[in-house]
């Protein structure tokens, strides 16, 4: 699979385009085209632009809504209820995340969730945002389909529910997660089909337990959570604290965004932002946690130092908006039909 | 294993009675005694009674300070650092636990972190005292005693750091979550090794990633987190949180609690309680709470209803706070055998 190179820069004048070719606002396209191009830079690219043509297809069979009110309801010092209206889920999430920043900021803590949603993008670009004002953050979202039963069961109506976490240091890299509580991801599942190998056992199973290898095949079974119960358990958790708290869909609900571009998704989410700072001197903060963060990456003596997670995003990030954002070949050419469909001279291949 | 029943009352005042022949004020008797029975009540027996002789030990080797300053630090309306003054666990925690839920009833969410803190017991009974309050809460520990290298590494800096939460429902149980970041925690080894069967592949591994099967030797080995390096980043997560935050011990400063009675362990709790009609009024919010367990118990068609985390510990709750509190014979001898050690002149057995 041949990549291209193309410079940051480009690539979001060019989504941005796309976008408003169909209607989106100059102002809601380059927050689109922002973080879904956050996503490529640190290599969540199953969230950046290769989800560019579903969201067209959204665009024009009238999923979204192009001119939403967003509204914040029931504000608090510390929390607020932002009602996306259907907009575009970048859009919306990026309005919540402003507002937990400020809370936290203000307050210590900021607790932001949203209804009337739709799909946001990588997890981690939300508690990434807070990095950048000094805070820490949790992100949780109700993820955009349903492939896995609750333990014990055998309806799927639990998706990779994700979680995101991100806090500053010092001078050291930031810690920064960002997981599906799913073994596998549809993303991760559709490379090993691409690839034509199977699939790990513990990735899917069916309904006896017996696990299912093919990836074509995986549909036909279910996700499997990590740690059994365990993972289950929090995937439940991040449901009712990103979708029951907010008025959201979680369960049954939950529309499948990937095949029905229609029908609003009331897709939610939840951000925490708070001061890392919040239980003492700043300096003093930093200063243990660049310690742990030393302990952590020195914890392989006699070998190379442990990668934590965060810091090959971080890298990449660098690494790309310097020299370029590489896409497969044949995102190039879909990207390009697109702008060809939607009227858009500019050409990326 | 037989097992005797024993009154909930009589375990506690014995309890009580031993704490307090070793120099613990009534008040502080009363709250580890009451904190201790109800984790034998939920089945986490591993953090009930089970603990009193080891507990007795650091007392009596002055690894804890029977007459703890525990202080409020750094307040702000929604957050609080509870300095225990290395007061016995259960004592600090409850008094953090207490904080977190006036202020979020005050505010809609309450943070409290402690330092100087110690093993406080099973962690799903600090978000169970938010539940009857009618709030939801988030509870993270910093692991006394380390198993677990970073994912990539080998060096043993992590423990079982668990996480626990509860959120309120309407009419229907409510969902309770209490669980290590790791698969197997030292307990269930110990359970295995009694019973002299094998772990399962998946709960301990050697240094080159082989499983260790062999309870007896699950110390060689490194305990496995849940999910590769999903579980070990939310390990790190809940250490940060709970530990680098608040000050308290994590990484290499972690104390192992089994094996040295002496040193301070300065052990870090985190709770993050609040309202879960934060974003609505209070009987929408159960509505949509009811129906989701509903649908999650309901998600096996033609079979058992799916049990979720939190309905079997509140059913022994219930029938062992009815029948009385069900203890293995053996640990009934050994608390008898305390009892007799410490002076007091009251018997189980």
């Amino acid at each position: 699979m041949t990549e291209t190179r193309l410079p940051l820069a480009r690539l979001r004048s060019f989504t941005m385009a796309v976008l408003e070719a169909q209607g989106v606002s100059p102002e809601h396209a380059e927050i689109t085209a922002t973080r879904m191009l956050e996503a490529d830079l640190r290599g969540r690219t199953g969230h950046g632009l290769i989800r560019l043509p579903a969201y067209s297809k959204r665009i024009q069979t009238g999923g979204y809504n192009l001119d939403p009110k967003i509204t914040v309801r029931h504000e608090t010092p510390v929390s607020a209820l932002v009602d996306g209206d259907n907009g575009i889920g970048q859009v919306v999430m990026t309005r919540a995340a402003e507002i937990a920043i400020e809370k936290a900021l203000a307050t210590g803590v900021g607790w932001v969730g949203t209804r009337n949603s739709n799909h946001a993008g990588a997890a981690g670009i939300y508690p990434a945002m807070a990095l950048k004002s000094g805070l820490g953050a949790l992100y949780m979202a109700v993820a955009n389909g349903n492939g896995m039963p609750p333990w014990g069961g055998t309806e799927r109506i639990l998706g990779t529910n994700p979680i995101a976490f991100a806090i500053p240091a010092g001078s050291e890299i930031p810690f920064q997660l960002d997981i599906a509580t799913t073994v596998a991801s549809h993303g991760t599942i559709k490379v090993q089909a691409q690839k034509g190998e199977p699939m790990p056992e513990g990735w899917v199973a069916d309904a006896e337990g017996n696990p299912i290898t093919d990836p074509n095949r995986a549909s036909e079974g279910f996700l499997l959570p990590i740690g059994g119960y365990k993972g289950a358990g929090l995937n439940i958790m991040i449901g009712m604290l990103a979708g029951v708290m907010n008025g959201a869909a979680f369960g049954r609900a939950v529309v499948p965004f990937r095949e029905d571009h229609v029908t609003p998704t009331n897709t939610g989410q939840a951000m925490v932002a708070f001061r890392p700072d919040l239980f003492g001197p700043r300096d003093e903060y930093e200063d243990r946690m660049d310690d742990v963060l030393r302990q952590l990456r020195g914890a392989n003596p006699g070998g190379d130092p442990v990668v934590l997670p965060g810091e090959r995003a971080r890298a990449r990030v660098e690494e790309q908006t310097r020299d370029g954002v590489s896409l497969p070949d044949a995102l190039v050419a879909s990207l390009d039909e697109l702008a060809a469909a939607v009227g858009v001279a500019d050409r990326l291949g």
